[in-house]
């Protein structure tokens, strides 16, 4: 037995064991499903119980906070997770009725052939009993040809229900939030699943959804919903095992990942990925030329379009939802970076360069642009068009490179949606905040609106060591302009590879990013759990405020540094500040003092206020009202 | 003897033997000062040596590069520390020689007289060999009045140089800049002293600088000048002793804190506030309030003009620089807070709202804000006007209640200059991202362009433990608006008291939001540090990359713990992919294999290519030219 397969064998049993920290429930937290038109649409949310107001600020009854939950089964404590067996396939019978499928005999890629063969390979394999699907001959089985043909598939009623996050709970104080400030056409009140279709008819939204990967819980990226986020895993030559890796998927859709892309470049890559694939609620992501970098040894000029075209049909058939794929580097554009600080700094951007170069020739990727369509539509694997030539530093922040290719990817959109195939594109980088708008609006410009998913952007070079954050403000903003989605940055980046804790930090910050941006465009009901939080904290619910928080954990831990005696969480100030300086504790005071005031007080103390605030006296017989 | 002076011993016995941690200087920097007109203006920076470029990459000399400093004396290790005596009183002979102060015999605030003369103090008092300063009557010591009358002072020239950060010994590249989108008057090229004197003179920039705290090395506020960040420090009911409050001052410096605020509301606050202020190389601000409440026991109502006035004397002959004083509070204002989601959040506020109620009248801080002035330009107080309504979440932000005050503040900002009296304005809070802007652009149009100084503003409430982030993104924001200082948040805010861990990811959390401000407005210079950071980064000088970081501590940490043998450092390939993926490895490939080409070839590439590309081809015979 080799160290991977003691590895394989270690996870598998620490998991049926044990493995909780990655997968209870949060605290107050349960599980809730919402069924659609038919009963097999089941759209889980995570429901927050909140304990009562306290007498002095009103005693009333606060209900339950519902919210958008990417972790999948396994925090549904009725749902027996192992791991050997993968999720349930949710949506297997959606696209076994759709009549468009065939199941073939096995993978049909030769690579997929020779490792299914290799018996050196059997206990790492995962035990797959099925065999690939793929589009019977002549069908294209995107969602997006549904869509265009007036289809509104169970993955798109699953989604609109999804994104509706279950409003109707709560207070219409709750619903209160500002106008938002949205750059792209309007959110509606409600999501409906037409809403859903058309953005997908028209491109402006893709769901990624494999039909080898019927364990997902669909999820859509476009601009007019609520913005996602992207967690990376991966082992690489120096570091991690498959069961780290599939640990780190588990954990980082806990935290909140909408979708994970693997991007292992070390060893035995195609059985990792199976067993992520088949783990995993969310889509999964990957660079296939990776993959087919290590087919050649590394040698970049080595790679063939064949070799590539095994690669593509090898993931799609194990299930892979998206690919990024690095088609707009061209071979004109290369000598455009000689001037820049830092060159080519994405990995298939730079392979793809090495391999123009040394052939003199145009990227095969390019030119067999719509081949790889032909493949793409046969599994509904959506296209995740990779920035090879994004700027690795603030100097080469928006230059004639990037929007060269950007052009390009423009252009390769366009191909795609001829084909009916899935879209989106990804983005920078590095880019300082003054030019981050003109990154959006040229790729919405060029790109005919396509989703936009970008990578922060790192809004300033210096601080290695907290790169989530330098990015983290860059995604806030680009989230706002009208970027669908944001992939993560760890605080290790350009450091050295992100343990658990740094993909819980990145993950968490980027929720952070995408939340803020949500409110900023004003989208239906992102304001409810701001408002929840916020009450719970001016009523001194701790406990409350901990759990409606995305880290319940941290923010627990961290109150019980200061104060961890278990009657502080009840306590009516704050232990920033003490109770002698408490500004809620005198905002409160500030209101039982004026409850004691006579009517004719009142009156006094309304000479010279503004007309809201006579109103407010008219109205009521509290400074503060109970709202 | 107490607790309290058993600490304190504590502490100095410490100090004077290691405390290494605090003051040290970083790896491969050392403490350089730069003259200016006359001997006695010594600028201190901070200058970061590189090695070399790697033959492979050219061999080339790297330059140092010159950092601006905010750790005083502490990290030069020619300066004998003795935390007992102070620092040095480098602007005593500068005071001296304007001839417009008097030594007075002593503390002439009542509060000060008697803890001067209270025995039972004795072991824990700073021993001051000086005696207080005041202006001779008459006579107005204030920035802004020198300013005005059209006098450049030693602190103005001492500024320029700092603000000018050496740019001398950069190569042209480094000084190469993206244009910057500044929303102010434009920035100039070069920063002279007479540019310091005319923005001080019209209100848009102070200098913090009170006669009584000669020990500062100055530093300007304003929109035009690099943005600043604040950091609070301060004991509670709950916390710390002095010792920690002056070891967090320091520690608070060494990693770029601008100016501090000692916000305590324990025991003993005078003696705490004397040693800070005797050690710190920076401005310190207070919030007076707090300490005339604790002088009537936490009775907010018992509060009066007179004990406030005693208290605003007592803490200018000690030195405080800048003066937080929540006059906008009126009491019209306090029911416009009545509907809110958490009523009034500034400690200051709220105890200003509850003496308004308590006693039916105007606030006195308003009534009496002709005769604060008073105090403030016999000292050169500058005001950082309190936003004692700022929003307490997303649900309050921008409301009646905070534009009022806001309009209240640009009211009583008119009077402050009247009195030549500096002036700066805070600011939110809790604010979503697409209203930032609306505060920064009422803030000028009501206060004259008077700098802004805002905490955050936080851009969502859902993140408690994270707050340094949800602020992060909102502090960058308001920077590149305009905002001219951010006040820090911690991860701890809202939840308990910041460790020096806590002040430390604030604090660098703050210099990476303000120095992406100061990228996005384009200020000279400041890319300089992310082009030699990222230089280094594409050159694998692992090393300079983390000594140029904002932390070069954690960043070392972080790549050690993937890579931690010392020839690693060297390896020429990055932690995060290994030596087969490295995109900057390949690059270099490229530019190894362009190297190779034959003439034919190169002009073969170029077809097809833009005028850039063209033009680079014919300059050159590499297609990665070493820049």
């Amino acid at each position: 037995m080799n160290a991977t397969d003691k590895n394989l064998n270690k996870f598998l049993n620490e998991t049926a064991e044990v493995d909780a920290g990655a997968t209870q429930p949060f605290a107050k937290s349960r599980k809730i499903y919402v069924e659609g038109s038919r009963p097999d649409i089941r759209v889980p949310f995570r429901e927050i119980s909140l304990s009562d107001t306290p007498s002095a600020f009103g005693a009333e009854k606060n209900p339950p906070v519902v919210v958008y939950d990417t972790s999948g089964p396994y925090t549904d404590p009725d749902i027996n997770i192992d791991i050997r067996n993968g999720l349930p396939a949710l949506r297997a019978g959606w696209i076994a009725e759709r009549n468009d499928t065939e199941q073939l005999d096995g993978p049909t890629s030769d690579f997929g052939k020779q490792r299914k063969e290799d018996p050196k390979l059997a206990e790492m394999r995962f035990n797959l009993t099925r065999t690939p699907l793929r589009a019977k001959p002549g069908m294209n089985v995107s969602q997006m040809h549904y869509a265009r043909r007036g289809i509104i598939t169970p993955e798109m009623e699953y989604i609109a229900i999804r994104e509706n996050q279950r409003r109707e709970n709560m207070s219409e104080l709750l619903q209160t939030q500002h106008a938002g400030q949205h750059f792209g056409a309007s959110i509606p009140q409600v999501i409906t699943p037409e809403f859903v279709r058309d953005e997908v008819a028209r491109g402006r939204a893709i769901i990624p959804a494999n039909i080898n990967h019927p364990e997902i819980e669909p999820m859509i990226i476009g601009r007019n919903f609520l913005v996602k986020i992207n967690a990376n895993i991966g082992n690489s030559a120096l570091g991690s095992s498959i069961s780290e890796e599939v640990e780190k998927m588990v954990w980082g859709t806990r935290w909140g990942g909408d979708t994970v892309m693997d991007l292992s470049t070390g060893k035995n890559i195609h059985e990792t990925r199976e067993w992520i694939i088949r783990n995993s609620p969310v889509p999964i992501g990957t660079v296939p030329i990776y993959q087919a970098l290590e087919k050649v040894d590394g040698k970049a000029e080595d790679l063939t379009w064949e070799i590539f075209r095994d690669t593509l049909i090898e993931q799609a058939e194990q299930g892979v939802d998206y690919f990024t794929i690095h088609a707009g580097v061209r071979l004109a554009y290369i000598p455009m970076t000689a001037k820049r600080m830092t060159g080519i700094v994405s990995r298939g951007g730079s392979i793809m360069a090495k391999w123009c170069l040394a052939h003199h020739k145009e990227s095969f990727l390019y030119e067999h642009f719509e081949d790889i369509c032909q493949i793409m539509k046969q599994y509904d694997v959506s296209f995740s068009l990779g920035d090879g030539l994004r700027p690795g530093s603030i100097y080469d922040a928006n230059d004639e490179a990037q929007f060269a290719e950007l052009k390009t990817l423009g252009e390769l959109t366009q191909i795609a949606w001829k084909h009916d195939v899935q879209c989106m594109i990804e983005g920078p980088g590095h880019v300082p905040m003054h030019l981050i708008k003109e990154n959006m609006d040229l790729q919405l410009e060029h790109c005919g609106e396509a989703p936009f998913y970008t990578l922060g952007p790192l809004t300033t070079d210096i601080a290695p060591g907290y790169d989530h954050i330098t990015s983290g403000i860059g995604a806030a903003m680009i989230g706002w302009y009208g970027c669908a989605m944001l992939c993560y940055v760890t605080p290790k980046e350009h450091l050295g590879l992100p343990d658990k804790e740094d993909v819980r930090v990145g993950i968490i910050t980027y929720k952070i990013a995408a939340h803020a941006a949500d409110l900023a465009k004003g989208h239906p009901g992102a304001q409810i759990r701001d408002n929840a939080l916020s009450k719970a904290r001016f009523e001194f619910r701790w406990e409350d405020q901990f759990n409606l928080g995305l880290d319940p954990e941290k923010a627990k831990e961290f109150h019980d540094e200061t104060l961890p005696q278990e009657g502080a969480k009840q306590a009516h100030f704050c232990s920033m500040c003490g109770p002698h300086f408490c500004s809620m504790k005198i905002t409160q005071d500030v209101r039982d003092y004026a409850d004691k005031l006579g009517l004719d007080e009142k009156e006094a103390l309304s000479k010279g206020m503004q007309e809201k605030a006579i109103e407010f006296v008219k109205k009521g017989s509290e400074v503060y009202q109970k709202v």
